[in-house]
């Protein structure tokens, strides 16, 4: 029978690693820990608040550092290898591919990246600077570059002898590579058509002529994109010239797929991408305090927006009480909108070319929530407060303030992009914002013209 | 020179389509159409209005019809296949892979179903109940059945021939499976292993005799959870008995980890994970008036609190202006962990033995935000009403609300998913209730009882 993996017995395992842990029986945790893929340490140390994660760090066995390194996420590793002895932080380097190494280094704070380039020897220095000489974020930065290459006129025959000479492939390998002899991707070869093919036909037979390459200077978004669409499993990567530098496999993609996405998601809400959830307090404290600041500011504009309406408010505190009711409204649907429409970009839906259509859109949605729910809460008020006048004038703020969330919610990320701002991160409270003066400076202007 | 795929080159072939539709070029957009991959007409479709999409569906040769419908997203391709003739539908359906037609065709609205299996012979309906057979969002679900089997006992020469004699190979297999006479998965053998042996080993020797498959009542988040960790590209799917039944390759859990991760950013706006950017505007206020009739009752609940304090209300019109100011920060920092701890439930980093940890680590960051934010509006507030009592009880205030939105938050999303409620789906909109709640509570509380 195989081993079904599932995934209760490795939870299964990383509990009992947590209790044999907490019950001091480190041998048996040392024992655990070395059962277990790298990426389930990675996990497991994710899952753990920083004490804990040093402790179990140093159970491991050196061996496995690398391993382990390349799995976990960016702030947990810089936090691991910043107490590392910069000598066994090279050690660890020593065995990752290019694109891992890349990644690891050019994310370290510049002291330690230093430390650690003034400790290796020339050879694995000159490595790791060729690693990291790619732009971050292209396809160079997180390209392998253990290819495999063939000539256009040897014979299935002869590929299968070479391949068997080699003993191993390079891991995730799918496919080689046709190149002229200046190096020019001329074609690729899959390892499936490579053996479905008869042992006597050339591979310019069978190769596939026109390949389809990424090139070194590429985002790695696009890559991203292109891999999801294209439903690729790996391609080669070219310089400008055309010639093959390496590949790419998808097993890295996934990474940027799954980081693309939680981006906007955390960055709404004021966090960082990989914020580190078992993070010390302090830490974690410093870092949500930019966001808290930059809202006690739009909230102490808002407070400035009904200051202007002191006089009014002193004489009616039923508006007092009704204040937050249209904000938070035109909050909530704003915020729908340019959920969507960052959505919609990040994946590319949204382009120059349909982007007056879906404002035009998303003004029509806030219309008619307007419509909506400016009755609603008319009724509700007028039942609530016996004031029918009262119940116009919040109907009429909440319609002002659904068609400003509709347009402020599809506009801003649209010309945020344009100036080249991230809509996830400030979109949301430059909305907010907007939604809360709208609304209230609507709801007490109405009624202080029409109740007073 | 290999054809560099450029990004920019696709978005040109798009945006010229767009131009020669909007001049009425059809032969030449039908053209265009057939020159692109079928992921690229799929977000052309993606990316146009409902008219204009209906348009560019009727220039699509029906050859095409399938390839394009598996790359579309749920809501647009039901929306396209709602409008197709059922027989239509079914001979699009017929190329599918397994796992694209269950996909399809278990999403689409009971009717639609039900009128394409009436028109489907009996073989095709045969297929299509069988693909629907497991549980949606399984592993059985997303598994293709299109496996290559192999017995133990033959050599890699024999392979090799076997292979050859079948010209062409599933798409993206990369492993073999080696199965004894019950098909019981006993090994597994990648195509690279199979190339770099010698001929006349036995697939025994080189296979993989521990192979990791999954199960086919697994869900598919731990699938992809476990593609993510262990860096598959493809894993074989056995049944309870560990008989093979399938694989799954990974281009189909990049899907997966994409909707997970785009669900809780959705989600948390009140959105539909696969929301089509482009639909209608009644179906779009429709779907978006859930969420906001939600937060409409919430408003109100809020506003009845201020309610019971119309008193004091009407006789310090300073506190109706300052009363936004401590909800609205509470809501930030709730949300902020209510956001980190919704996403380490995801990705599996919060688990029971360290939920306790996480809520007392949030509730200190909610002291502390305390302190700070309290020192601060106290600051602000007594220079710019000058008055050092007003001061002293909004910083209270701030206290007790920033405590409370660390403890909600970090506590909301782990009791929902105890109660299998969706965090991100309704965690948001409890949590700002709490932060209003016991925000105005807090600083319309203490006004009273100090300031009057």
């Amino acid at each position: 029978m195989p081993e079904t993996t599932d995934i209760s017995n490795t939870q299964a395992t990383l509990s009992s690693i947590s209790e044999s842990l907490s019950a001091g029986a480190f041998v048996r945790v040392r024992k655990l820990l070395h059962d277990i893929a790298a990426g389930d340490v990675a996990l497991l140390l994710e899952s753990s608040p920083t004490k804990t994660r040093d402790i179990l760090w140093q159970m491991l066995d050196a061996d496995f550092h690398g391993d382990v390194l390349e799995e976990l996420s960016e702030d947990v590793r810089n936090g691991i290898i910043g107490k590392m002895i910069p000598s066994r932080v090279v050690d660890a380097l020593e065995d990752m591919d290019t694109d891992d190494l890349a990644e690891t280094l050019s994310s370290l704070p510049e002291n330690v990246l230093n430390n650690i380039l003034a400790t290796m020897d020339a050879q694995d220095r000159l490595r790791a600077e060729k690693a990291m000489s790619y732009g971050e974020d292209t396809a160079g930065f997180i390209m392998n570059t253990d290819t495999i290459t063939l000539r256009r006129e040897v014979t299935v025959d002869v590929v299968i002898r070479y391949l068997r000479l080699k003993a191993e492939l390079p891991e995730n390998t799918d496919t080689l590579y046709v190149v002229n002899r200046h190096d020019f991707l001329i074609g690729t070869l899959s390892l499936s058509r490579l053996l479905t093919s008869s042992p006597d036909v050339n591979v310019e037979d069978i190769m596939d002529d026109e390949p389809e390459a990424l090139t070194v200077n590429m985002e790695e978004r696009e890559v991203a994109s292109m891999f999801e669409r294209y439903d690729w499993l790996s391609a080669p990567v070219v310089d400008e010239d055309g010639k093959l530098v390496g590949r790419i496999t998808i097993d890295d993609v996934v990474d940027i797929i799954r980081e693309d996405a939680e981006h906007s998601m955390m960055s709404m809400a004021g966090l960082e991408d990989e914020e580190d959830t078992f993070a010390p307090v302090g830490q974690s404290t410093k870092r949500r305090s930019v966001w808290l600041g930059v809202n006690l500011v739009t909230a102490l504009l808002a407070a400035a927006v009904s200051d202007m309406f002191e006089e009014t408010l002193s004489q009616l505190a039923v508006l007092a009480i009704l204040n937050t009711i249209v904000p938070s409204m035109g909050g909530v649907a704003g915020n729908q909108t340019l959920t969507l429409v960052i959505r919609g970009m990040a994946v590319g839906h949204v382009t120059d070319a349909n982007a007056l259509w879906l404002v035009r859109k998303e003004l029509a949605i806030g219309f008619f929530n307007g419509i909506i729910w400016a009755v609603l809460i008319a009724s509700v008020i007028a039942l609530w407060k016996q004031d029918y006048m009262l119940g116009c004038v919040i109907a009429f703020a909440m319609m002002i303030n659904m068609i400003a969330a509709g347009l402020a919610g599809a506009t801003l990320p649209i010309i945020m992009k344009k100036m080249k701002i991230d809509p996830a991160l400030a979109g949301s409270v430059i909305l907010t914002t907007i939604t809360d003066v709208v609304g209230i400076f609507a709801f007490l202007g109405t009624a202080t013209l029409f109740l007073m």
